[in-house]
């Protein structure tokens, strides 16, 4: 493949990673932000200290605040800004971007209020004109790891084959490596709900439960999520796959996933508020939940773990009490798809 | 449910964790073993101190070195012998079961050079007139976190939905929870299998590799042994379940299991020879390694995880070229079962 050029939208950790990614691919690489003095260092200095402290980036890769001048002439613009900006980038996105290109996305969310995915936020907002069948790329990726050229194996998924093919081969190498997958249904849902499962897995370390109740929420959690996804119109063999299976253990393993943490610190009898103000950021899974709990009522989808966990965060229900009603449900058979 | 006469078959760690919760469910349990210090001990002293230092067991639980003894009257049969006895334990309870009881079994491994499932054999051996349909229970269950009724869920698959709802009753209460499924195929290789990958996460560890390559080798792991799986006759999504990513997610990350301490060892270059000298004890993810690199030529299922761990151990391939070579590997579509 030609050199691409490549503009990423958002210069945070993953952001970071996924351009040096390309760049050592031999591609080359813009990263787009709205912060003056984060760009003026990467362009500088070759760093992004917030993220990364002893990182030096390739002074190939160049660093603009100017989004039209980011996106003049590129092949492919990829987002990975925050979920709830999301939309508000893609508006700008669609008043300059002049010409037709292959839309990519690595983040994981829903909106909230809507509860759409990022593809379709992206639909919405970006001209077909302007854009191919929008590609997702998902998976188990600590930035952290992926930026010291640690093997990281993720997802490209989109409704178009071919496009996801395109992003299987700007970031695929020896240490990077893409799968393709046509159902950005349940690549996306998976990415997101995961999160809700991770924060259940640390309420139950936090409550000091083993190996078998870890394994056991996590697979229950994946079974739940996938009686979501299906019902939105997912495959559920997406679910066992790295945006799915491979996500949650990365996230539900992890001490260093934030999600993990808030339901550690729940389990052992923090308060949320507390827990939010301690951390100074946003626990992704905490606001998935409540999403995903509007969505199960509103399509009638079993979540027994969501529900718990969204009684527990937002009713203040006893978490003791919210296991020892999971524990005592109707028996089931494993797979129960709706 | 009346009180059920339960015999279990091995006084191992399952076993008698097995044993333990059936009599807290009021059941009567019997368990059988070969070993005479053994059976006096559990009678006398309700004790298991080979496998529980600290357990005192209910006086209930009786233990018998006679096999007819123990069958006598029984409503059901629970084999938890290692695999590669449970042939000959299977010949001497058709001689002396004189009535027809649910068989079941709970463990996990496939017979070497016949590559048969442990309900197979039970099929060939005991005759259709003396049991119900095989049930297989298994999921992820460390003994000793069962032991202390820590929260465990597991699976009960049989070909027949009645016998496996049976065992889902008579095990499930509290702290111990059972799911129907009617796949026995994929449950039992499931189970079997998921120890090949559990020996590749701690090759990976021992290597220095993160968290992104391990959950991408748990989650290409169980594409492969689902391919493997589904070509036996085996549903998909039986592996997404319990027996499936739940076992590998105990498996596969915890210190705990033997497969995943010989990977461990292997990465950071020790020999297999030394490692198995030093367990002292059979480490199955070694064998069933052969057993599903032998299946998937035959069966000509693409399998190359498996293949490059079968190459390291069996044919002093170095562990870096294997990886290099799984990584170079052409591009793949996520979900390919054939």
């Amino acid at each position: 493949m030609h050199t691409q050029k490549i503009a990423i939208l958002g210069p945070g950790s993953w952001g970071t990673a996924l351009a040096q990614v390309l760049n050592d691919n031999g591609h080359e690489v813009r990263i787009w932000g709205n912060l003056p003095e984060q760009i003026q260092e990467i362009n500088q200095h070759h760093t992004n200290q917030h993220y990364f402290k002893d990182l030096i980036l390739d002074e190939k890769i160049t660093a603009y605040l100017d989004l039209k001048e980011a996106l003049d002439q590129v092949d492919a613009v990829l987002f990975v800004v925050p979920t709830k900006v999301t939309r508000l980038v893609a508006k700008q996105v669609a008043q300059v971007l002049d010409h037709k290109v292959t839309l990519m996305h690595a983040s994981k969310g829903l909106e909230p209020d809507t509860h759409k995915r990022i593809s379709e936020i992206l639909e919405e907002e970006i001209p077909e004109k302007l854009r191919s069948e929008i590609v997702v790329v998902s998976g188990p990726s600590h930035a952290e790891e992926a930026i010291v050229r640690d093997i990281t194996l993720i997802t490209a998924a989109s409704k178009d084959l071919h496009s996801a093919k395109y992003a299987q081969e700007i970031f695929s190498n020896h240490y990077f490596r893409l799968y393709t997958n046509t159902d950005i249904i349940g690549v996306e849902t998976a990415g997101a709900l995961k999160n809700i499962i991770a924060v259940g897995t640390g309420v139950l370390h936090g409550l000091g439960y083993g190996d078998n109740a870890k394994a056991a929420i996590i697979t229950r959690g994946l079974a739940e999520i996938t009686r979501l996804g299906v019902k939105l119109g997912a495959n559920p063999l997406t679910y066992s796959g790295l945006s799915g299976v491979g996500d949650l253990i990365v996230t539900g393993t992890s001490v260093h996933s934030r999600n993990w943490r808030a339901g550690d610190a729940l389990g052992r009898g923090e308060k949320l508020s507390d827990i939010e103000a301690n951390m100074g950021m946003v626990i992704e899974g905490i606001s998935t939940t409540k999403a995903a709990y509007e969505l199960a009522k509103e399509l009638d989808v079993y979540m027994p773990i969501t529900q718990a966990i969204y009684q527990v965060i937002y009713e203040n229900q006893a978490i003791k009490e919210a296991i020892r009603d999971m524990m005592n449900n109707e028996f089931k058979a494993e797979n129960e798809w709706s």
